[in-house]
């Protein structure tokens, strides 16, 4: 079969009937006949192979096959007569810290024919990930496991019944998700990811079986978890990389992961390194005043005029404003600065615009959207410490890429691709984060958001078998640079912690824009 | 790893310590330091990862593992600290339809270190496999599977218990049995075994996992079936083709297993054809009228002087005697057509010991222990009709070996060895056995009894994992014959039914020992 094979295929055959001179058993003739079509042996599971005698006597010689893509080769994870087998679907599952999202796929048409999105239950354990570990350790290891498999399960019962489908129609499923999160998943001892030197359990999943997890699919399915590089570097980048196709290219690309880590993959086809590091919770808006996830009410785009400060933005839904989600954080820091309402070191300029700039809990907040306009009846602002915590996010997270850049002997203008990944990275517009000094300042043509790349590179995987192997030779390719132990990070930093930075001729497009000295 | 390893072996491994700048994960540190005694990727069970961080934490870093050989290369079973795994064993069965014969095996030595015997329970469902079928059809497969699976489950309670170990250090089972037995364990349709054109539902069966059948064993070991070339050809004598070795020798071997069928196989290294034929029950003694089971009380040899025609006897145990056993149905026609208690034609001489014979039922029946002697009261004799059933049996027997032999282009003087298998194969003095024209006559040197060849290719696969692959090479090298559609079958037995043979010029050795002309 040339080209990309799903994980899972259908495959029709006609057995040529038993005589007299041909008294090959059942199972005999139907791995010969596929063997027409597959040249390796296919595995053929007892259950399987129980199903033949009964098909073969009652309804004539023409089969439908499904088969799996096993750890050696093809199992015959279904045989049926022609006709009736009632499709070969796939479930890609983005197993987010706080949001989990599923996409039924066919991997007949290779079409993704649903999307639902269901919020973490072990949120409930902490909204900080180390919670959870904590948790954990205190013998919640088996709860955590039972509401990522609940939750599993409910949305595959969703997913199934409005397409007149039932569970067993899934015969794959793939799963990206940080290294934390696959931990919980399987049950498997999350406490060393925390702890210095910072191992995880596993780094690369063998292929699980639908009951040793008691995951509602058909039975003799597969689930396979995308692997790790690291405790810090999780399946869900692994997947961005997959999707990005960067280390098919013979260009060089950089994915970076916003997040509350900063999470960057430089490389081409040859080579690739990678590392983490925090680049602090402010750019996801979690721990702002009036940060919020990006839901209704959200607001997420800001324009300010730098004429007459007027304000416009955009909310989710076009709701009320209820809070600054992720992209408008970044909108609000370029916006304000642009218009002179900070300056180059954060520092809020109160007397430029007194009406919005208010006392609020014992300091300056600039205010983007008053209580009269609010879903809440309070104001929507940002403070001074929060602008200083948003520096210090962005600074880190220029420096990571820097400090990458450099490792490898590159300057940012040797990069063709430069990929944003997670799932707020195609939110962020590029210029803006460039006039922060938080992207570097290259052409903006360069950025390309990936979407949910997590999602995406699981499906890729249900779509191409070859995926897993590919994963695993990156794995294998990435060079993993720790970023808490390199001192040229503390170093650089400083510079970073100005608007857009102290050297200014790193954003040229940026000081002539502004007309910054 | 030279040589022949077993299915299941334990490796010591001293895994490197993590540090800052060796921050494998548990199971990639595992993997790695596997890939030093093992070429090829091992798989990783979940069920054995989840110790990994346990173990690691608690116990430092030298620890036992168990791999088992899968369907691809070696999975982890388990994983202990060092010194901690208590023992790996194997269990070795041969799933007869009248005894199952169970061998535990110690893997580390290659000793068998405990055998034990038992009835096999779905006779209750029918001496006759074909009744058994017959069962199976009327909805009581999964009864003669439950019967099997219990069978197998208290035998391994039984085989631990005694030397202090636990069934979970079982960790790979090899089963040898005939097509329609193992239909029966795997509770496969054998319907259309007994039908034309009499094809199994399977021919090669996968390995199967423990929970699959709820067999009380490791859980991450694996069950391995012997193949069958056809519904009348199956594990049983694959596996003594395995244990003979006769593919591997560049020498001609005749291998045959006597029983209810005579199956034969035939070749060498280079080339295998094989057949089986109704031999008819009588060989077993099983349908004679004092016939039984090779029990405590049966008589096993038996001579007659051919001067004063006294019979001496030997019976199992040294009890008083219950019947005849079927080496001592071939002692008894082979010692009374040599002192002339029968003519050539097999028709009892009953003039030549009116003492002896007697009329029993109808017609005259020859004596071997009065009533005085035995267990029962009642005597021990061989009638006209079952000399008529043994010499169409033996007649069967040597016509199924002639047309086999002939069917290549070759003669008896071309065989170098000759297997003798099955149950009773090894108690048969082949020099009997020519005499009445059963076996062909060729230098008794050639006759080489193989035991339980069953049970012994069944603990040959569990010593060494390549017998897997090499009984699947067997399978597809084996040319069948089928015997029930040759005419020269029906035209070749008639000059068999007599003693030994209507051309005497076939059995020179008899000729001269008993001067017959």
């Amino acid at each position: 079969m040339a080209g990309s094979e799903p994980s899972a295929v259908k495959q029709g055959l006609t057995l040529p009937e038993p005589a007299l001179d041909d008294n090959r058993s059942h199972e005999k003739r139907l791995r010969d006949t596929l063997g027409l079509f597959y040249s390796d042996p296919v595995i053929l599971p007892l259950e399987t192979t129980r199903k033949l005698p009964g098909l073969l006597e009652n309804g004539g010689f023409d089969l439908d096959t499904v088969l799996v893509n096993g750890p050696c080769g093809w199992h015959v994870a279904d045989v049926a007569q022609s006709g009736k087998i009632n499709g070969v679907y796939g479930l890609a599952i983005d197993l987010g810290s706080t949001s989990v999202v599923f996409y039924l796929v066919n991997l007949e048409t290779g079409k993704i024919i649903q999307t639902i999105s269901r919020e973490n239950p072990q949120r409930q354990h902490g909204e900080d990930i180390l919670d959870r570990i904590m948790f954990a350790g205190r013998g919640g290891l088996d709860i955590l496991q039972r509401e990522a498999l609940d939750l599993i399960n409910s949305a595959i019962q969703e997913l199934t019944a409005d397409p007149g489908l039932n569970p067993e129609s899934i015969y794959y499923c793939t799963v990206a998700g940080n290294t934390t999160m696959c931990h919980f998943l399987l049950a498997l001892d999350p406490s060393h990811i925390c702890k210095e030197p910072y191992i995880p359990a596993v780094n690369s999943f063998d292929l699980v079986r639908p009951e040793e997890l008691g995951i509602n699919m058909h039975p003799q399915g597969f689930i396979y978890v995308l692997p790790n590089v690291g405790s810090y570097f999780g399946g869900d980048l692994l997947a961005g990389i997959l999707s990005s196709g960067m280390f098919h290219k013979e260009e060089i690309s950089i994915l970076v992961d916003v997040g509350t880590n900063a999470e960057v993959v430089l490389g081409n086809r040859d080579w690739l390194v990678a590392c983490a590091g925090a680049a602090g919770p402010a750019l996801e808006g979690g721990i702002l005043s009036c940060g919020m996830r990006a839901q209704e009410g959200a607001i997420e785009r800001i324009e300010i005029s730098p004429e007459d400060l007027s304000v416009k933005y955009k909310t989710i839904g076009d709701s009320p404003a209820r809070g600054l989600c992720g992209s408008a954080i970044i909108d609000l820091l370029a916006e304000m600065f642009r218009a002179g309402l900070v300056d180059q070191t954060g520092k809020l300029m109160v007397q430029r615009d007194p009406q919005r700039m208010r006392q609020i809990q014992d300091e300056w907040a600039y205010v983007v959207a008053d209580e009269s306009e609010t879903a809440t009846g309070k104001p929507v602002y940002i403070t001074q410490s929060d602008i200083k915590n948003l520096i210090r996010s962005k600074g880190a997270m220029y420096t990571i890429l820097n400090v990458v850049i450099q490792s490898v002997g590159l300057t940012f203008d040797d990069i063709d691709n430069f990929f944003v990944a997670g799932a707020f990275g195609n939110y962020i517009d590029p210029k803006k984060a460039i006039t922060i000094g938080m992207l570097p300042d290259i052409p903006l043509e360069k950025f390309k958001g990936l979407g949910n790349s997590a999602g995406m590179g699981a499906v890729k995987v249900l779509l191409d078998r070859n995926s897993r192997k590919e994963l695993q030779e990156i794995c294998e390719r990435i060079t993993y640079l720790e970023m808490n132990v390199r001192g040229d990070f503390m170093n650089q930093l400083t510079g970073a912690l100005f608007l857009p930075h102290t050297d200014l001729s790193r954003f040229p497009s940026v000081k002539e824009r502004l007309g910054l000295e």
